[in-house]
């Protein structure tokens, strides 16, 4: 298991926190995502690599930052 | 048939207009909804009265000013 924290920006409001938490669960469905929308950040405990998270969130309109 | 321009506030994502429209939606399937983010306006098209807008709004989570 990983631990990963991304800094996401573009979530402005608890929809955009949902279709963050949704993106990761399409690469993941068993993830634990923790979101802290006043700093952009996302914590991600996956199996999976930071790359899949990044890409599904950039997929689904959010920029990730490296 | 009237149409109503609402000041609205609180939308600040595509996701939000779409929870908007569909709270419009739940008062009144067939309303042509149109919404100008940048300037909280939502006008629409409907044989319902302001205030039954207004209240499907607000309780979509988001500020309709008088």
């Amino acid at each position: 298991m990983h631990q990963y924290t991304l800094t996401v920006q573009g979530m402005t409001c608890g929809h955009c926190e949902k279709a963050v938490t949704e993106a990761v669960h399409s690469v993941d469905p068993e993830a634990q995502v923790l979101i802290d929308r006043a700093h952009d950040k996302v914590t991600v405990d996956t199996h999976h690599t930071r790359d899949a998270l990044a890409t599904a969130i950039v997929e689904a309109g959010y920029d990730v930052l490296l």
